[in-house]
Parts: structure tokens; C-alpha cells; sequence
């Protein structure tokens, strides 16, 4: 961390603050300069807060050099973290470190039927996992919310007939219980920093499928990770579906550059949601092609049977037909990444 | 709503999707166009999803006249809304309707001394409320995360000092019952689009001061609102601070053209917090008076005795000195405006 | 400026890396920590390309401390500049250093009767300054492109009948010429980093009206006035017309907080367009009370007698009458800020 | 173009403004509901100035359905556009429907050793268009501005050397002269809606690089491609460079679904600039592919021989050996995409 301290204070009151910074556990480095001192702090910096610093009367900036996260950190763990589920068939089904996850299905469970057919399709075109809402985060109140814990059992009956994994959002704290059969548990973008259910979550055994707030940085999904992870839980799984801009010919900017930032600065893996983030159904195949070819470990697709009645989202699911036929051009860009589907 | 069908869709397939449409409680009028067709729905369209319709392979765009809340909206209840809150002296503090309500206190409360004697410098000045932070959601699991409980307790000492009303942030439906004696209940911008939690507190009987996210539009800080208010608590009051740019000098980039915005979509009271927006002590003054002249129906300011030793956010608090100062010249602003504070 | 090296770097490249910047002029001094090395530049760092460094293999970060803009910059000319503009009739109009410059017109001139009648209205009512386009910088090709050098002569009769100064965009340089009669010349948000342009008015003696680019920084803002002063023209005026957002509720964002911010920063004098900004008309009369409560030194706003007949941007004009309205409160606001319009 | 009447108004009103509209060429159907008129034009839009509309006081909403423009618009023009230029040598260099344009070059042209040096390597590599900026647009007037005419003459020289093509950046109007030995001109980012040298362009005969905007939408891109092809030149380029977020950990964000809405829209070629849009060389290769997953035709890509000597941007530049090795990746992702560089 480097502290600029402003032009023309005194040695004396520098030196006082210095030595009152060093009491945290750091050894700071003074550079004199002609109008200007500037302040190396050395040492483990990730418990100090820059901006209490920057409230000082002598600071005129703060930069932190050290990234604010450890757990997560690809430094202190060189090697790609692979995320594990082994299905009701004794298979494992892996994301990352050279394993593409591909995780399918509808924005919403809404029949028995709906969701073992269209699991019985994701599968056979290759997808690994089953994803399907129950417990919806809508912005209306007037919109359909989810068939709740009786969608969760369609869900489960899904992952019993096909032998699938299954994704599902929580909302709460209080619905960890209810996940017990749930092989992954995602948190939707708008609980991203959602403090309290990510130290919870941190305490399960489940892998956890964090997609980024869409407005959140790069640096900001990367800490609500360590959340999770100081809290016992490594099996994270980071997901890029888009960020809020100017531009609203999409639903969100896809921002397929934090692929490879978040790789570079993170073991864990990486997948993209291409169907939330643009909201078109038409530009899903190639936002997932171009997700593959930018270095994601996996992809969150939206298939759905019959789009045009879909209870949500139904403008942003491709077919399974479409999905099958995306899956043959996405083992092709796989092969050239040298990976596996 | 309107539909604007694709061209060259032959009548009677949109009569078929027209027909479906009035299963839905509305009724359809078509304008059949040289090349296309486009629907007028008549009715109440509130329910309906606009989402699963563009999904429909006839459509090609989808726009709502109507507002999507009714609650909140002002159509329905053409006369402001004030919040009032009883204080331990038996004083009624209003926020709304040409009253002016000021809150004011330290991000975080630290001690005892501190959050009493801050209370009454605030109170001395003329602020009606006190705030405070105990539960604190911090991007980083290695900062200060607020007293929790004991805080509360402090904070509560402090209203009993000084009979202000009391305000503190909550981040989880389980701390409702902790909050008893608080008066105000504050949902933070992380926590604007917690539904779970908007639904709980809609089934309380206190204020909620909700904050916008601080990437959200202000349709869905209405729709959050919404939630509330469904649930039947309509002492709501609406609170702007700040939303993420392109712009990095402030933390976020205040949005005081949403005041207007918002007062004539909604009768709810709408205040400013400059404090968090900016995240710069020395523009809270600037930013709280351009609030008040913008038509705000008071603010929340973070005042702290000693910002540069402040636990947290120390940058963007400012002194009891300035706080007083500040007062002095916003009740001009009040009275040239019609309002009191 | 400070440069971060990785960790890891032997320090004989630290050092060969090292002389050759003092080569551009300026001294290194390091800071040696545990893992990595931090170099501080000491002099003048405005000629050094931070992003060339930033290239280098052993650089992990480059932070500028100083401003890299040193004409506009307020360390360098502590006083308010206040720009001057003598009428027709022998009167100073002035804009900064206390004195409220208001600017007032329709967005395009589109007859005689018309910009002489507006012009006539807004001097009454106090205005300072008569706006009117002539050349119309427009997204569409179909839409109305201004009247031209015909506007122009239209513009310059009402100046001759009023008296006041006029103020109207420039689209090229080959237009300067036909600018001679003009008072002041204004750079649209388009052409902010039009960086030909800037030079050439930097090289003429009028007052130049610098309008924020929509998706530029504070510190763009200020080179690009640097641009112009480093050519010898001192007479800026910089104006804040709202930015590019997630939100579309206004067609921009408009950034009160940059007047703050530019003032602290820069001598020139700061104005605000609400009526560009919110492209509301009846928000403007509420953000511009706003934008002089946050102590903008001046305002400009589009008048139009007929807004609904408009040929451009009717949407946001407000009438003479409310003009005439919004300045009797607006005089009130000042006086408070100490200012006199 | 849909108007949406405020509740309300009686029918005597809205038939006049009704007949007015149709005077300007369209017909007006209008749609009676319980409480709101709504009223659907039918004809070309493309004239009418929605703005102007939104502003009379009987409007609640207009809406453009139809897209503003014609020339650049698929509809019209259902077949992919490719622009052919031919090099020295006499071989036809093409970029769209089915040909991948790869431009390469340093960010400046900086000696005439380094623009034939590295223009041979990128030809060897495979590349069909040489790049090089002579005329830099700067922020910081104390940054290196380009070589100017000198730099232009190297240029042709690198291409009277390789035979490549070459591209390069117009700052003005009055530099097109100059430009005649210049194959292919290049509009940069910040002079996207410089409508005087779009016009300009537009009556010359080279074909046209024209890069979004950072802070445009599609539409705009779209429109100032109009405004280009309305005067006779229909030979663009369309390119994507990326677009600023609240997000800085790239210098803009690659909006890379821009590809599939742009190619949706109209027939012109899109390629995609991955150096300038990441700011960060390390990311180029991972971006550049995803570009051509999601289906873009081509590739404008910085290339240095020295990056860490560049005199501006090298922090975005490739090295000659990592395009070569990166060109023979993006020639397999090209086989499975049909297409050929």
C-alpha cells in the first residue's frame, strides 16, 4: 500500500503517523520528495483499511498495491481449483482445470414434465449439470415467483430420472435446509454481496456457484468469494452474466474480459451465463462460443422446451434442438482449447 | 402495454396471439399498419410479463405506458406522504409533506461516549433523527464488520440520552427481532433487491428507510418499495445515494435528478445521503444543499467527532462543527422552498 | 508518480530501469520492501506517458499523484478566473470569481421573430447571455441539421436588438471565421476531445464554452481545457451537461458533484445545462436550483416561446414565462451563496 | 412510430394533433382504450423527429419502432457487404461476408526501420492490412502527438516495401488531401459523431474504418455510418473497441455481443480492436479469439516490435512472435466458422 502524503506537511507530524500506521502490523518506507512524501507500507496489508487512511488530514491519496483478497488468490495457490460433483450415477462431473461444465435447463421449474423432459434432452446433447429455478428474485411482485419447494421437487425427481447434478438459486439464509439434496447452490447476482448468506454458505459442504452483481467489479466478486472461502468452503465456482451500462440494446454487457482477469488473478473456476446476460435467445450461441474461445471453465444455459410459454424468461432460451446443434460446434472450439466437454 | 408485431405475420396468426393475450383480463386493439401490425392493450396490464411476450417468436417489441407499481405511485394517491415517528420526548418527527427530516450520526457506532456525545452535538443542530451503523456489510471480510449487538445497545443508550428517534441499517430477515427498539429500519443499496427481506419488513410495523441500489433504476427502487408496501407498511421512505459510473473521482455519482423523478411518479417521501454517494467530506456540504434545492425531503449525513480515527468510512464524515454550519444554511434553503426542518 | 515493480525483480534491472527514467527528467527514489520495490518520481511528471511505463516488464503499476494539467489547475493560479464579456451597450457580463452568468435561448435559432422575440423575453427576465444553434450537431442525418450561416445573421440581429452577448456551437474549424461576430464560442459535449478544434480556438481571442463530453472524466474535462489555454486562450468556461448512465430515466446523468470537484481542481469558471441533462423540461427549473446551491457559477438553459413546435429538443425547452419564474427564485439562491447574478 | 396520448385529453385534441402529424407524411391510426389513446403511424418514420413529438403537452410516450436508418440498414440490403481493397501487388484484400480482415501494426508509426521491420513480420504472419497512427488523438497535450506527415511517409514506404495495404487515423477535414496515398481511412473513437468529417468521407472514395464510440450505442454507430453512406460511400468497416462501464480493470469494456447485433442490423463488415478496448497486451490473444467466435470479420491488432519502448500504448501491444503464434489459432477457429483469413 502506498500513502502520497500532501505537499508541504511537516516531517515531524509525517513521522508521528507513520509510527501510528506501523502499530498495525507493517513497516512503512518514507520517500522524501521536493514538495512531496509518499509512504511505502511493507508488510501483509489486507487487514488495513485504505479508506479510514484516506479520511487522515495529511493523506492526499491511498493506493493499495496488494490485492485485498487471499483465499482466493491465485498466488498463494498456483494450480486451477477443479469443482467435483459426483452424480446418482457415480460419475464425476467436473468445472475447471481443463473441464468445461456445461449446465442447462429452464430459467423456471413449472411442471413434472417440463423439467424431466427437457433434462432428459440437456443431457443427452452433453450437458453435465441441470440448472432450474424455484425460488425466483423478481423485480415485480406481480411476476411469477417460483413453484418454491414444489418446484424443488420436480427438480429433484429431474436429478433422479437423468442422474444429472442439479443448480438452483437460494435467496435466504433460512433455505439451506431445504438444499440438502441440491448438488450446487448458486447466488444470483443480486445477492452477490449478500454478507451474511455467503458466511453461511461458506459453512456448507456444497459446492457454490457465485455469479457476479451487475454492478460489481471484478476485485468486488473476487472478495464476496473470500467471504465464502475464509469461511471453510473451497468449492466455488465464479460466474461472469453481465454488467449494467449505458448500452441496453442487451439486457446486461456481457464482459467476456473478466474471463481472463479473473482467471489470472484467481485459482477458482470460471463459467458464463450468456442467456441472462443478453436476454436474446438469438445471441446465445455465439456468446457461448465466444465464452469458450475466451477461456471459460464451463457455461449456464437457458433451454426450455417451448420458450414462447416459458413463465420467465423465455426470450433468452435457445431450444434443446438449438442446444444439441450449439453443443457440436462447442466440442470443436473445446478441442482447440484443449479441453473436454 | 403495447406489442408491435413482426412484419409480414398473416392476420390470422395474430389473432390467435390476441386472443391469448385477452385470457389474460385485458382487452386488445390492433392498428394493422402497411407492413405491420401493432397492438394496444387496454386494461390493467400490471400483471402481465413483458419478458415472456417479447419471447414470443410473433413479437418484436414489447412497451409498457403503465407503470408497473401501483402502490407507490402517486396516480393512486395524488397527496405526499409523510413518515412520522414519535420520539422518546413525545415530539412527532416528520420526513415528508414540507417537513424536512435530517439524520445524522456516525457510520459506525464505536463507544458509548462517542454515539451519546455525537447525538447530542447532532440534536443541538437541529437534526431529528440519529443514525448509526452496528451491522455493517463490508466488501471485505477483513474490515471492521460493526459492534453488532453491543452497538445496538450504545445506540439505544444514546436515544435515550437524547429522545432522538433512531436509525440502523439491518442485513438479515433473522435481526427484525432485534431491531424492537429501533425506530427506523434502514435497507441498504446491497440489500435494495433482498426480496425476502422487502417482504419481511412489509409485515412490520415500522419505517423502512430503503436506499437505492446503487445500480438500479428508479423504476426499481419504486418496485422495491413496492414489495413493502404490498405487504401493507406504507411508511416508506425513499433515500438517493449514489449510483456506479464510468466517473470514479466520487465513489458514485449522485443522481439528484432522481428527486423530481421520483416525487411525481410516487408520494413517498424521497431524502439524500451525500455522505455515501460522494464518499468526500468536503462536498457533503455542496451535495446537501443542491438536495435540498432539488426538492429532497431532507438528508442522511454521517457526522463523526473524530473522522480521521473513524473505524470506518472516516473520508466522507464530517465534523459536528461543519455539521452545525451546514444547518444554518439549509434552513434558508428550507424556507425558501415552503418547507420546514 | 509512483511506479510499483513486481516482486520478484533483481535489483540491478531495478536500477538500469531506474536511470533510464531519470533521463526524462525527473528523480527516483525506491522504496525496498520485503517482496517488491516501489519506485517515487520526483519533479515535474506531466510530460512522462504513465501507460508507456506501464508497458514495461517489470512494471506492475504506474499511479500518477500529481495532476497531469497545470494551466487550469488551481495550484498554479489560486483565484477564481471570472470571464468577461463586454455587451453591445458598454456592460460587463461576467461568469466566475462570484458573478452568476445565466445563458438563455432556444436549442436552435429558427426565425427572426422568433430568436429576436426569445431574446428579448430572457433579457427581461435577467439573463446574461442569448444561446441559439445554428450548426446542429444531430445523431440522424434526417433530423433537422440548424439554419446555418442564415441562423447565424438571425442570431446576430438579435444581438443588435438586445444588446446581449451570443453565444452558439462551432462544429469545425473552417467555421471560426464566420464566428467573428460571436461573443462566445461554444465546443459541444461531441467534440470535447476534438483536439484540432481545441487548438485552434486556443489560438483566437473569444470566450470558449467547453461542454463536458458525456462519457468524460473530470480530469479529461480539464485537459481538454488545457488543450485550449496551453495555445494562450485563458478565457474558458467549463459546463457540466450531464453523463452517460445505466439509467435512462433522464436522457443523462447529470454530475452536480463535478461542480465540486472542478472547482477545487481548476481557477475556471464551472456552469451547469439542465436543460441538455435531464432533456426534461420540467425538471429543469429543480436542477437548476441545484446546480447554484452546489456553486456552479452560472447556468444554461434552453428557452423557447413555442416548445411543442420546436424544431429540435422542444422536449426540454422551458417557456419565457417560467423562465421568468425560475429567476426570481434563483436570485434568492444566490444571495444566500453570496453571488450575484 | 408509436404515440402513447396522456389520459385523459379529449378526442377533439387529439384529432388535430393527429392531422398534424399526418402532414408530415404518414398516416396516423389511432387506438382508443379505457383511459389512453394510443396512436400508431404508419409510413417512413425515418423523418419524423421523435424529440420534437415528446415534447407537445399531449404526449405521455413515443416510441420508434422502426429503425432509424435505411442505407446501412440489412433490410434493405439482405446481402453481407465485403470491402475490397487491392494491394500493390494486385491482390484483392477483403474483409466481410466470409473474409476475415486481419489488421496489424504498431499503435504509432515511429522510425522507418520499425514500421517496414514490423509490417513484414505481420505480413509473413499472415495479416492483410498493415496499421500505423501518424496523427495521434491525445488526451494530454504533453503527450507524443504522432509523427504527422513524416509518419505518413514511412507508412508508404512500409507498404510500397510489403505491398500490404495500410490504415490509418483522419483527425480533420482538411487532412483527407494528404490521406490519398492511404488505402483505408480510419474515424477514431472520439470522432464517431463528428458529423462535418463523416460527410466529408462520405464523398471520397476509400473505404472507411469507423470505430464505436466508448460511450455510443449501436444505434449511434449505425446512424453515423448513415451519415456517411447518405453521401455515396458505402464502403465501412464497422469496429467495435469497447466501451466505458463503471468497471476499470480493462481501459474500456469489449462489448463483444455488439458483433452479432451490429451484423443482425445492418450488412456492413464489423471487426473488433481487442488492444485498445483491454488496454492490457497479456488479454489480446483470449479477446481476439472470442471475437471471432461470436463472429466477427476481422481484427485490428496492435503489434510492436518493442513494446516496452513503444512511444504510446505499448502496454497494449503484442510482440511479432505472439501474433504469429496467436494468427495460427485464429485460423482454426476461422475453418469452424467457415470463413477464411
Amino acid at each position: 500500500m502506498i500513502i502520497a502524503i500532501k505537499s508541504g506537511v511537516p516531517k515531524h507530524e509525517i513521522d508521528e503517523f507513520s509510527a501510528r500506521i506501523e502499530q498495525m502490523g507493517v513497516q512503512v518506507h518514507p520517500t522524501e520528495g521536493a514538495n512531496q512524501t509518499v509512504l511505502g507500507l511493507i508488510g501483509d496489508t489486507t487487514g488495513i483499511d485504505a479508506e479510514a487512511l484516506r479520511a487522515h488530514h495529511l493523506v492526499e491519496k491511498v493506493i493499495r498495491v496488494q490485492e485485498p483478497y487471499k483465499q482466493v488468490n491465485r498466488i498463494f495457490h498456483p494450480k486451477d481449483t477443479c469443482v467435483v460433483v459426483r452424480d446418482s450415477n457415480g460419475l464425476d462431473r467436473s468445472i475447471g482445470a481443463g473441464a468445461l461444465g456445461i449446465i442447462a435447463g429452464p430459467c423456471s421449474v413449472e411442471t413434472r414434465e417440463q423439467i424431466i423432459g427437457i433434462a432428459g434432452e440437456v443431457k443427452k446433447a452433453g450437458a453435465g449439470f441441470l440448472r432450474g429455478g424455484v425460488f425466483k428474485p423478481r423485480t415485480s411482485p406481480y411476476s411469477f415467483q417460483g413453484l418454491g419447494s414444489g418446484g424443488l421437487e420436480m427438480l429433484l425427481e429431474a436429478k433422479k430420472e437423468t442422474g444429472l447434478p442439479v443448480v438452483t438459486e437460494i435467496l435466504a439464509v433460512n433455505q439451506i435446509e431445504v438444499f440438502d439434496q441440491i448438488d450446487v447452490i448458486q447466488v444470483g447476482a443480486r445477492n452477490m454481496q449478500n454478507f451474511i448468506l455467503l458466511k453461511e454458505l461458506g459453512r456448507c459442504k456444497k459446492p457454490i456457484l457465485l455469479k457476479r452483481g451487475y454492478a460489481c467489479t471484478i476485485t468486488e466478486l473476487l472478495m464476496a468469494a473470500e467471504h465464502i472461502m475464509l469461511e471453510g468452503n473451497d468449492r466455488i465456482i465464479l460466474c461472469e452474466r453481465g454488467i449494467r451500462t449505458f448500452d441496453n440494446y442487451t439486457r446486461n454487457t456481457l464482459d467476456l474480459s473478466a474471463i481472463p482477469a479473473l482467471k489470472k488473478h484467481s485459482h477458482l473456476p470460471v463459467i458464463v451465463d450468456p442467456s441472462h446476460a443478453t436476454g436474446l435467445s438469438w445471441m446465445v450461441p455465439s456468446m457461448a462460443k465466444a465464452a469458450i474461445a475466451a477461456g471459460a471453465d464451463g457455461l449456464m444455459l437457458e433451454v426450455h422446451n417451448d420458450p414462447e410459454r416459458a413463465l420467465c424468461d423465455g426470450e433468452q432460451s435457445i431450444t434443446p434442438a438449438a442446444f444439441a446443434s450449439l453443443m457440436i460446434t462447442l466440442k470443436k472450439y473445446a478441442e482447440i482449447e484443449g479441453k473436454v466437454i
